[in-house]
């Protein structure tokens, strides 16, 4: 069964496996004589331990064809019923521009790029998320804002937590959030604030200095417009908290600002929110980009990725990630944030909005809400129904005396749906998507007669925006949909994404993103739903969810699985909480030490701080692998406070460690819990299952081993999967009960949106499906580190020296002998056509290449040539034949400018920096040399630069 | 209400018309400047005759926006029932791999390229056209075979006109069809052998001996297999036919080909047919790409375009067009065929299909449909049903007395639509798409038991194809969706689309081709429609049929339209047939001059020849307009004879004839009938229309004026529009009642599959909308000409120096004095990131320029400030300073490969070559230089050459 041939069925469709997996049965076999062994099976009980494979087949359902599967989800679509939203509460109707949906959410060339750490082949998307910055400072009136997070709510836990690091020392322990702040930002606030000692207190900041406890608060968060629709005196707040040293932190509608007066004119220090109505559809949750905007004072202490403008080996200016996730990775239990992923793709989507409407047409759609809303709170009020509070922008919260559930089920009947406040106050959100029509039903719903169209300025006195935005040329220069279609192309054409050749990332999984898989993604009645929507309208949605948890579960072996964490980090984050609240649970709530090996992701030991646990580093031995006396040492030390331990397993090393088991056991016999870092799945799906040899909590990448794309570094999903005894510990709904944990993200299951990718895949490739991508994806690693090892020392192998799914290339007696770095061999790639590995991590001077299961042969053969040719590069230079800065290892990438410029006085020829050997008349030119980091970091800037900046 | 900017108005999404017309209210104040006109108003009023004005506002719905016309069509697609259908007939289920549907369809690379005259810029298209080449022949084992022609029926036409010039002088004038051929094949040859005297006979091609018309015929055509399941035993047939120096033309189904015996080994000389099946939905009968293939000897004589292997100037190899339709042009009423769009974007879908599965798999899919068919047939004999003949394939055609009707309703039950083939014969037909379900559903509307799975071959005894096929590597290289994505990607950056920049071709109409046009096709409920299934399950393609067409005929003046005509070619002989009819059915059968005027397009007096007509030239004066003294003389000349007069206006040299009313006058006088050409509609729309200043019928092409893209050189869809008088001789429906004229294509509704994108334009577009783009797009032409009339003379300037929507660059003089051609000019254009004007149409050494509305004033300047600078480049060579042979015009285009050799020994720099002013650092870069035509028609090579040939 679990041949590889099994999934080669010759059926009409040729099976989808096998069209997912690059190698053929042929290539497999020629393969496996280079890595010496006769068979897959053999491969796989040579390098994988035979404690942890799995008996038995998966439970998946059998295989069907990419027809048969959209065939099935279409059905499951049609048990939605998206209804007209005017629920608001931080998701709301828009209009997503047909040039945007087609040209960047259904564009491989944007959704199979990967993060933009190797700035040269990603300017496009780095200029699009510069954009974004450009947006949210513009809007926010902040000064720096990062290239996205993962929700509001989450970029308000990350602005209280920042609001922590930066107030007065002087300041207390609270942070005091006003009482209409989103409710679900309230529950994860609280969620993340417990964890840490941070004292939460709801309160009406309307008041503030009746309340005494918030005296001295280290932050306040006011929602902006809030949930009643009324908007906060900032001013008065900002001057209040600044007196004792704290910070105002504002989650604020985006959209509202464009005629709003902005937070940080009115004294903000911080502003987060959603930029969802930026033209990216509801999707029952997510994804969409969260943003956070802040003060010049605190823009090195911005959580996730800040994209900055630096300049090229020419003098050219050239944008860069100016803070990465990864540097906090680094900083590994010292870090303050375990954000790495972004939300690149929505970030990119809500970017071109505002290039495509422009200020004038963002102020236009803006006005469009408030008007609307305004022609709705004159029908009410005039008809005698007061509201609960005045009106600032969109919303209107109308107090009907036990009325509320009768409104709403009217209004349902007239295909609208409103929000319960609760049983006396009903709220309705005006938006882009608002109809006269829609007033129409919402004031039936009410008994009151529609009002004429709202004829005065809808937004009340004294609230405007005096102050410009978006002036950059940029948001003006797009606005017919050739304009903007050939912009869009002509940023993509500068990166290089999956759609051009591999991407060998260790660790990272870029594997096919299927077409199949992706186009449900844009089916309108998965598209249009609020999350919030009744459960007799998203049937679809929710049984669509219960089959992807139960498959997760099924082929990890766990018990049960949330698909609500919508990064891998918040995965992470909502396992150790779990297992926090299962000490707590049975009495041992002291226990809050987390082991974790030295080999591991630095984001491991962020989620720990972050979930208020002590981290406790493990030793690794000199082959990578978890050293048994170091680890019975810690545990030793912390017999009544160990908590868990976090392995990666495969290790990051790329190792199917031997004593997984024996680790497992100490721990639970040492009354730890073991926390398996699922990043490395795809080295064992279909052969083991964490959840059987010995895990009791993993996280899932699904954005690595089950095909959701990268797209240019987000949205990722990070479902938390446990055992039996974790199930009531899983994360809560942030609108029902409290549970013993609480919500990590905004939306009860996450970016629910992009589900239909790895429900697809799984439908799609079965039990004997994944099984295969596994092993293919193991004989793939193992051919690359067999055809390479002769050229770069192969670190850390295990069995028989064979590797898991990915492989350690050591270059470290290289550089020592040639002073040719890791960054140079990187960059050289790019010239030869590829994305370049992983470099230094998890060990500093290697690259860590993991081709996955989808590549051909053909791809690898020429991924193996070209380092075998830039081998060649090095030894040149370590002979002496020519110097390091003179060689175009050095000089890598080379841009086209460059390679044509009239005047050539290198040491090597145009042909070879240009035409190195395997590169076609196809060839991908990078746009700018390498980037001068320690010049942008000098000179940070990190909005648009104006245009002469691109002068020759 | 004409203002330009009554579109322009400010809703939240901004009006549609201010994202398809390029230039904003304040470029194009800017623009009438440079013109010299105060106003829209003002210079339409001055180039426009003021008697072809028409009073008024077009009735078109009022506009809305593209969020609520994709919701009214959806509720469209929602009235069409898209039931399996197992009807045959020339249209079957097929899958359309995603993967193509996602980088192929629906990607604007591919759909927004011109037609590939260009070769330089256009090397992706052209591969995957060689593709479709290699797989026709290979698949007919025929020699040579054409880059697609419009549908299997018009195919079949072209086949028999092929056949009556190449056969025998001593063959009669009988085309033989055998009956059961396409009864939609049959209706169109017997509408095309008609005018031309064809004696058409319909017969039992199993016994033509027994039949005496038939000796002698210069053609025999049998279906292969034939429309009731059987193969006809095509050896006795070739021999026979070509026994007497006649032909024999199959109409033979690519899929069974892969296998039974091809057509080509059994002595057919000509295969035809359609590639729908190969991965193009049914679309309610189109497009699709026909095919023709055939022998060595007859290769000059195919009709339509013909993709050729030639070299470049790098001796590279490099694909170019060794048959252009174009070249038909030239000869005018000489031509044998009035074709020049083809079927690009469907053939490339149909090629990458056969790339995708490769020969294995289409042999599979081809049993799978042969299987089932061999199971469906084992069910109805093991219960007694006879079949009406030997099944060969994948149909059987099921005799059941008097029960026809109530099978098919009882099928139709359970969802699955079967042939009624008469009132006692039922057929039913396999294909990918076949389930065991849809048999179940089949059988039981027979009232018999499924047999078991059929175990033997399916093909029957003797029928079996032996021989290879798709054996060039590229049909097995690329099986992997990773590896197809890259192929297709790599093969859609090798072209030049509008996704790039401007392509500026005159008479071409290269506009907007937007998003949310275009979304619509891929909508299953329209696109897995059969164009017979019944008419109870396509409410929704009617009315929207309907309405287009009422559309079509408002904008244009008429009283009635049919969308049936495939191109713009089958709409001109659509048009001439009705005129024709019209004058017989009122006594004057005679009438058969057809007046054109030297201007004209060469297609028109190709398609008068195939309307039986006669074409008598009428001379123009030097300002290129209609000489009124040689038309009255050619009148007084044809005063019994005068059928009809096809003009072209504005006039194809760009111009508004200001004598156009006296020109219908005077023909409308003697007799005539007054045929517009409306390729050039996009300066009258919204402001004048053809049905009221006097034509009687046009053609539209909505793949100019309508936004339906070029697709790389199709589909294109050319509706006819007549006046009352010719309604009743619109043409008929191939499977119809006969009607005065008969079908011009093989559908209904011809290409109905993309008839969303002009309901679209037009109901996003609405009145004004229209009204603003035309008198942008003349605008635009004239702001080109003002800014370019110093540097090269604009040839036929109108009232007040203007033109109309394009304008006519002379380079005639500066030729003379440099020897810079045109074609140096347009092939420099590709340095300076532009695609070439029309070059030498109408005139010979001159480029002639539409710039359409959806340019914006940046690409507009971009492209006059190219033009400007190699004016400069041609007076450097005028002037002695450089000698033509060394310039950089006549080196152009320059690939990277050049501009980075090693080797410069030029007369101009490398920046000259490779960065001429407003190049930018996305440049695009042509993957070939200067392609040698000549040594490729010395050379011709028309399949995939081996891949030694792209070796170094």
């Amino acid at each position: 069964m679990r041949s590889r041939t099994a999934c080669h069925r010759r059926e009409p469709e040729l099976s989808f496996a096998a069209r997912h997996i690059g190698t053929s049965a042929a290539d497999q076999d020629a393969m496996l004589k280079a890595v010496g062994q006769p068979s897959i099976e053999a491969l796989m009980d040579a390098c994988m331990p035979d404690l942890i494979r799995s008996a038995g087949d998966l439970g998946l359902p059998p295989a069907v064809s990419e027809t048969e599967a959209q065939a099935e989800l279409r059905a499951l679509a049609g048990r939605n019923r998206p209804l007209r939203s005017m629920i608001g509460l931080g998701y709301h109707g828009t209009h997503t521009p047909a040039v945007l949906r087609r040209n960047i959410l259904e564009n491989p060339s944007w959704y199979t790029a990967y993060t933009p750490y190797q700035a040269e082949i990603s300017q496009g998307r780095l200029e699009a998320l510069l954009n974004f910055q450009t947006v949210v400072t513009d809007l926010t009136g902040l000064d720096v804002a990062g290239a996205s997070l993962l929700d509001e709510s989450t970029a308000a836990a990350e602005a209280m937590l920042l609001a922590r690091r930066a107030a007065k020392k002087t300041t207390g322990n609270v942070f005091a959030v006003d009482h209409r702040v989103l409710p679900q930002t309230i529950a994860v606030l609280k969620t993340r604030a417990e964890p840490l000692g941070i004292d939460l207190v709801v309160a009406d900041l309307d008041f503030p200095a009746d309340q005494p406890p918030l005296t001295g608060a280290f932050g306040f968060l006011a929602q902006y417009p809030a949930t009643d629709g009324s908007a906060l005196d900032l001013c008065a707040l900002a001057a209040m908290v600044h007196s004792w040293g704290g910070l105002l932190v504002t989650a604020a509608d985006l959209l509202s600002l464009a005629v709003l007066e902005a937070p940080g004119a009115q004294g903000a220090d911080i502003a987060v929110g959603s930029t969802q109505r930026f033209g990216m559809p509801m999707g029952f949750g997510g994804p969409h980009a969260g943003y956070m905007a802040v003060r010049d004072t605190f823009q090195r202490q911005l959580p996730g990725r800040l994209v900055g403008v630096s300049r090229d080996s020419g003098d050219n200016p050239a944008l860069r990630l100016a803070l990465q996730a990864r540097e906090q990775h680094i900083r590994r239990e010292k870090a303050t944030s375990n954000i790495c992923t972004a939300q690149v793709l929505p970030a990119v989507v809500a970017a071109s909005y505002a290039v495509w409407h422009g200020p004038e047409g963002l102020r236009a759609i803006a006005e469009h809400a408030a008007g609307h809303a305004a022609r709705l709170d004159a029908s009410l009020q005039s008809a005698g129904i007061a509201l609960a509070a005045e009106r600032a922008f969109d919303t209107v919260a109308a107090v009907v005396p036990g009325r509320a559930d009768a409104v709403i089920a009217a209004a349902a009947d007239r295909g609208v749906n409103v929000r319960r406040i609760d049983a006396d106050t009903v709220g309705v959100s005006c938006d882009e998507t608002t109809t006269e029509a829609d007033l129409q039903a919402v004031c039936e719903a009410f008994g009151v007669p529609l009002a004429d169209p709202f004829d005065g300025d809808p937004v009340p006195f004294g609230l405007r925006r005096t102050s410009a935005f978006l002036t950059h040329p940029v948001f003006t220069a797009h606005h017919s949909e050739t304009a903007m279609m050939r912009y869009l192309k002509r940023l993509a054409d500068m990166d290089y994404g999956l759609d051009r050749g591999m991407i060998p990332l260790g660790s990272c999984t870029m594997k096919l993103n299927a077409a199949a898989e992706m186009e449900p993604i844009s089916w309108p009645e998965f598209a249009d739903v609020h999350p919030l929507a009744p459960a007799d309208q998203t049937e679809g949605w929710r049984a669509l969810i219960d089959q992807l948890e139960g498959w997760l579960a099924e082929v990890c072996g766990y018990a049960a699985v949330s698909v609500q964490p919508n990064a891998g980090s918040q995965g992470e984050l909502a396992g150790l909480l779990a297992i926090r609240a299962w000490q707590a649970d049975r009495g041992q709530a002291g226990r809050d030490v987390c082991l974790i090996p030295a080999s591991a992701h630095g984001t491991n030991a962020a989620s720990a701080v972050l979930a208020g646990m002590r981290v406790v580093v493990v030793a690794c031995d000199e082959a990578g692998n978890v050293d048994l006396g170091d680890l019975d040492a810690k545990i030793g030390a912390h017999a009544d406070d160990l908590a868990a331990i976090m392995v990666t397993y495969p290790s990051t090393h790329g190792v199917y460690e031997a004593t997984i088991g024996e680790v497992c056991a100490r721990v639970h016999d040492a009354g730890g819990q073991v926390y398996v870092d699922g990043a490395n799945l795809n080295a064992l799906l279909g052969w083991a299952k964490p959840g059987r040899f010995g895990a009791d909590v993993s996280h899932l990448n699904l954005h690595k081993t089950f095909c959701i794309p990268h797209g240019g570094g987000g949205p990722g999903v990070g479902p938390v999967a446990v055992a039996e005894h974790l199930a009531p510990f899983l994360p809560s709904d942030p609108m029902g009960e409290a549970g013993a944990v609480g919500p990590v993200s905004q939306a009860r299951w996450g970016s629910a949106g992009i589900l239909q990718i790895p429900w697809m895949y799984l439908r799609m490739m079965g039990s004997a499906g994944v099984t295969a991508a596994t092993s293919s994806a193991v004989l793939a690693a193992n051919y690359v580190a067999a055809r390479l090892r002769e050229h770069f020392p192969v670190l850390y192998a295990g069995a028989h020296g064979l590797v898991a799914h990915e492989c350690i290339l050591d270059l470290r007696e290289l550089t020592k002998r040639s002073g040719v770095s890791v960054e140079d061999v990187a960059k050289r790639l790019i010239d030869y056509g590829f994305h370049a590995p992983t470099m230094s991590f998890p060990v500093a001077g290697t690259l860590m290449v993991e081709p996955t299961e989808s590549e051909d042969l053909a791809e690898l053969d020429r991924f193996c040539e070209a380092m075998i040719a830039i081998r060649g590069e090095i030894e040149a230079v370590a002979s002496g034949a020519v110097a390091v800065e003179d060689s175009a290892l050095r000089a890598a990438p080379h841009t086209a400018a460059v390679v044509t410029a009239d005047v050539w006085d290198r040491a090597y020829s145009r042909a070879e920096a240009a035409w190195p050997a395997g590169v076609s008349a196809a060839k991908y030119w990078p746009p700018v040399g390498r980037i001068d980091n320690a010049w942008g970091d000098r000179n940070l800037a990190c909005t648009c630069p104006p245009i002469e900046a691109y002068g020759a």
